[in-house]
């Protein structure tokens, strides 16, 4: 089975038989060498000096750590929304009590720097901008450098969904001042689902201290003093998946962090080529295409259900469907991770053959 | 290494290789088939009828699910503590503005349930009781069902913390008439940290309409529903540890839960004669020593940091030191799940070897 959907995505061997390893004391001093070791290199991918925490759960949990850890009830917070995952992030600010102002685009586009700066200026209460780095539901990746020094002119907070684009697509966290960024591990690092990953720099350990919005499992500032002082986390972690995350850094830092991101551009390339050379067409202008994920428009006269089950069923090749407004009107190719232009060709070659007889 | 600590716990191999299978799709018919028959598993282990809902978190995050999924901030809750992981349950409480009122027993005794059922007469606000099943910290299993017999005079709901109980010891939750119960995949289960489960009875999900804690990763609201309708959950799960979870649970079944509760008796008898046949005595009188890990006090003389550290690395057998307020004063064992009377043989017969060499 191929599975081609923006994460879970598939694992190398090594990364795969790492979790078999037999469980160790996540009190004890072996854990604590793992854990540094693994935060050193997550530092390098985010490209950043500030702290790196590992929390067990998925990219969401992660979302609602930025939030809790950074905000209080009633803070006036700009989100941007370019999908469904942007209205995500917005969710959760609310749900925890978050004066939430939305600015939103039509799917399919990125966020337009201008207009976040134009917001910024009319409400000077905004304390905090959340913004996601590229938007799996759509396939489009915002211009986050020109959103944070938007941001940065008027000195507010920024918080960044990075969980399908971290250590895949170049986001350089200290360079362009970012303030808080979340991964997941199923996403760009090889690795299967199960840890969050998110960086706080000086800025956002700030907004902690005055953060008045109710936490304890997702306590950052107790995860870095535990961290520090003994290289342990506050609760069990998922020791397994630590041991699939140590791997597959290991092979990211092997190949190259900015081969990494080159690599995942040729791929996304060679799908929207392969793409178009069947006569579909794309769901976003390539000039702000996903380097991770592909948003494709299902063709007049095909039935995208079908189309992704034929797929599936006789070429096991695993696709993902439109979500919500989309379900039925796009398909998505998962290009992140451990994937080559050669698996392109092969989703490529499936669909030439699966579309004629997916008709509606 | 033989890993003797209250979790996490060492794994049968085939447990631990399930982990190593290809990643699948979570929104997929195949991961719908492997968290159903898993679901349906955990409620027999449960012994509940009710639901069981699957987080991908540590055992911590399915007490704060509890806790947020039932209360409101303001809501008046007896938090029963008898060691470190109540006192954990109740500063969750407290952290989402619940008024705490904290009905604390010496550490190394059980909880009186007349002392319970005293305090729910005295204040008729009190709207749910949060108590632990069997104390980690100290090595000692509260009586629940006289417990809950207590609060349940008063129609109030309850809330267990059944994370290193649930498949060791009895916890017929249905019988018991327990609204909530949590547990974490590291303990009982045979299977690496990652997950949390936590059951919800018809009370629970009367309390869940009501409760104003603010959700979003925990809602179990949002996890029933899309696990009803789709055998989906709402964010990504940890698909590896599922795959152990399987295998563990299909072991459990095989050997019969109620001898997998004798078992853990039968082991736990043999941690405690072995200590006691070593002259040393233990932490909680065996009334009520529980089943999952026993504490042993550190002997005069005997430096209890250098005992751990020779019965490590003389004899691979590595055990837990005291918490808190029992640093330095106690050692536990942990005797939970993949355990044998022959493993706790070995660790006597190290501890043996060890305690003259740990002079203080």
């Amino acid at each position: 089975m191929q599975l081609r959907i923006p994460g879970p995505t598939p694992c190398p061997d090594e990364v795969l038989r790492a979790q078999s390893k037999q469980k160790i004391n996540h009190r004890g001093k072996e854990f604590g060498v793992l854990i540094r070791k693994v935060t050193e290199q997550l530092k390098r991918c985010f490209q950043t000096k500030g702290d790196v925490l590992i929390l067990t759960g998925s990219g969401t949990g992660g979302l609602e750590a930025a939030v809790v850890n950074t905000l209080s009830p009633g803070d006036r917070v700009l989100c941007v929304s370019i999908g469904a995952f942007g209205d995500r992030f917005a969710d959760i600010a609310k749900a925890y009590g978050a004066d939430v102002k939305k600015l939103s685009f039509d799917w399919g586009f990125p966020a337009d720097p201008d207009a976040v700066r134009q917001a910024l200026k009319e409400d000077a209460a905004i304390k905090a901008v959340i913004v996601t780095h590229n938007e799996t539901s759509t396939g489009v990746t915002n211009d986050i450098k020109s959103i944070a020094a938007a941001v940065k002119e008027f000195d507010k907070l920024i918080l960044i969904d990075g969980v399908s684009s971290v250590s895949s697509i170049d986001l350089p966290v200290d360079d362009w001042q970012l303030d808080v960024v979340v991964t997941g591990s199923q996403k760009g690092w090889m690795t299967p689902p199960g840890l969050a990953m998110v960086s706080m720099n000086q800025k956002a350990w700030q907004a902690y201290e005055k953060s008045r919005m109710p936490k304890v499992y997702w306590d950052l500032g107790r995860a870095r003093k535990i961290f520090d002082e003994k290289g342990q986390t506050p609760w069990t972690p998922a020791v397994s998946t630590l041991y699939a995350l140590d791997v597959g850094l290991d092979l990211i830092e092997k190949e190259g962090l900015h081969n990494v991101f080159i690599r995942h551009a040729r791929v996304a390339r060679a799908a929207r080529d392969g793409a178009k050379s069947l006569g579909l067409t794309l769901f976003a202008k390539e000039s702000h295409a996903s380097n991770t994920v592909t948003a494709i428009n299902v063709p007049q006269g095909v039935d995208g259900k079908k189309l992704l089950q034929i797929l599936r069923e006789e070429h096991q090749v695993v696709l993902s469907g439109g979500q919500q407004k989309l379900e039925g009107k796009i398909f998505r190719i998962g290009h992140l991770g451990w994937v080559s232009e050669e698996d392109m060709t092969s989703v490529i070659s499936a669909l030439k053959q699966a579309l004629p007889k997916a008709k509606a």
